[in-house]
């Protein structure tokens, strides 16, 4: 093999698992008929097609920015689903709880977590209450929900609401949000009323979904996952870092809406019950870029990224 | 709230997402029936009653060693599934070929690759072949295959063969593995027979399940996917690096049956066709630790880890 050839051997598997502007297969590898059209567009394509209107900024008051030695982790917090966590975490925040927080965890394939070292104490906790009920669920009347027609192995029915992926019991009419990668939830103990937002946790691995319904969801990560994704990974019982000075220092941990504008992360979410959205789930599900041999025919929640982009100017 | 209280709460929060021993819930959040009785065993019980019959040891010759600069990553190669670039990786490793491999791409929530950097040329080759047909899937029949009862978006059936996570189309009689967390693939370009092992992925995200069939698994990481896991995530295009001097250079990568008995990593795995890996899918599914509320009552084929050990003395 020459040189030239390597090159071009390379050249090609930087394409690995890329997602070009493609043709569609003419049929799925089962044989079942595609029901792609050759005009279909892709996931790049649909992004590239959307109309502004289609984008929305995540509510500043309702944006968690955590700051680390590496850069900024933005999360977008849901009120819908945990308001009384919601409304902790916004109290702790404002307090300067969070300041004095350190991620005392990394479980490979799970999740990060932080909260307040010992010799803290009780920390900074302004009005934050000390007890929350669980937010484990709520009624799923009143929500928008944009569902998935692929089924799913622990729910009833998936989809996204406001923006999140979720889950429904259409039986009992609950709905909860879905441990999907970049879940964040607040950490509890054998007691389902013991979170109070001071402790968070994020998923970082293959997502959890056995965690729906046991603890309170209170987030994502919209923004600088990697920077928490690649912490070291603790060596004690449940990814616990064993010594104290492997914890990482939460550098400060703010509220959006307390941060002068200038410094904020300008961020637009795709709105879920977007016609751009649904056109993008049918991409993500039927693949038509060039390098994909088996077009799939079908997508799993948690496959599909709601997407995120910055705000230009 | 007093310091006792506080840390009697960070305790509690230790606790987080805990499997400890347990008693089980009546009956799941649906209503429905739940077949747990009070004596079924968790997680942990189940590992602990297993019997040494039912642990296997893999194979040394299709045992790699991808020898970081934080340590020995282990990955089990699966002849059955991919003869062709089990060979071939079997030739590479031999001709020391990966010895000039680095790490040179790292994608958020998707997969780390390596390969040989440009300057390399075609590297040491020694008895590999420069083309393979490609290895997406194969006959279902020959194989052994524990099947899963619980569903599955992707597929007809999913369960474990040979001690890997993979799935089964009933129709057709095809059968191959499932891209859970850890899986290792070879990369490719466009051309579904352009790869040759020469580049290899790890999935370190969530279950890119959309790859299967798409691309040449050739096993999976039993061991040290934390020295993966963590490695910075390229700024590039795809998770490329985009410089040659952020590249992680692959010390050493050798099949375990080239190195010294005394230098191995004495692993065992679980056999996914014995009575405790059913048993544990079952403690998987119904969860009886004490810290969950819902004991969830199903369970996806990429939430249950392949439980491996290491051997004492």
């Amino acid at each position: 093999m020459s040189l030239f050839t390597r090159v071009v051997r390379i050249r090609l598997a930087a394409l690995l698992l890329a997602s070009s502007p493609a043709i569609a297969s003419p049929a799925n590898a089962d044989g079942a008929a595609d029901d792609a059209t050759p005009h279909a567009p892709t996931t790049a394509e649909v992004l590239a097609n959307s109309n502004d209107a289609e984008w929305r900024q995540p509510d500043p008051a309702h944006t968690l920015y955590v700051e680390l030695e590496s850069g900024r982790v933005v999360i977008e917090l849901a009120p819908a689903f945990a308001p009384g966590h919601v409304a902790n975490i916004q109290a702790l925040a404002r307090a300067g709880f969070y300041d004095q927080a350190m991620v005392t965890r990394s479980q490979e394939n799970y999740v990060v977590q932080w909260g307040l070292p010992e010799e803290a104490g009780t920390g900074h906790r302004g009005d934050a209450r000390d007890a929350i009920d669980a937010e484990f669920d709520r009624a799923a009347d009143g929500l928008d929900f944009t569902a998935l027609e692929d089924g799913d192995v622990y729910a009833d029915q998936v989809g996204w609401s406001g923006g999140f992926p979720a889950a429904r019991d259409t039986t009992r009419g609950r709905a909860w949000l879905a441990h999907c990668y970049a879940a964040v939830g607040a950490g509890r103990g054998n007691a389902a009323d013991s979170s109070d937002g001071g402790q968070l946790y994020v998923v970082i691995g293959h997502s959890p979904r056995h965690l729906d319904r046991n603890i309170t969801t209170v987030g994502r990560v919209i923004h600088g996952m990697e920077h928490l994704s690649v912490l070291p990974r603790g060596t004690g019982p449940l990814g616990f870092y064993e010594h104290p000075d492997q914890r990482i220092a939460l550098r400060r941990a703010r509220l959006a809406s307390e941060v002068p504008e200038a410094e904020r992360t300008a961020l637009e979410i795709l709105r879920t019950d977007s016609d751009s959205f649904a056109a993008l789930v049918q991409a993500r599900r039927h693949r038509r870029e060039e390098w994909f041999i088996d077009p799939v025919g079908r997508v799993e929640l948690c496959n599909v990224p709601v997407p995120v982009r910055p705000i230009d100017g």
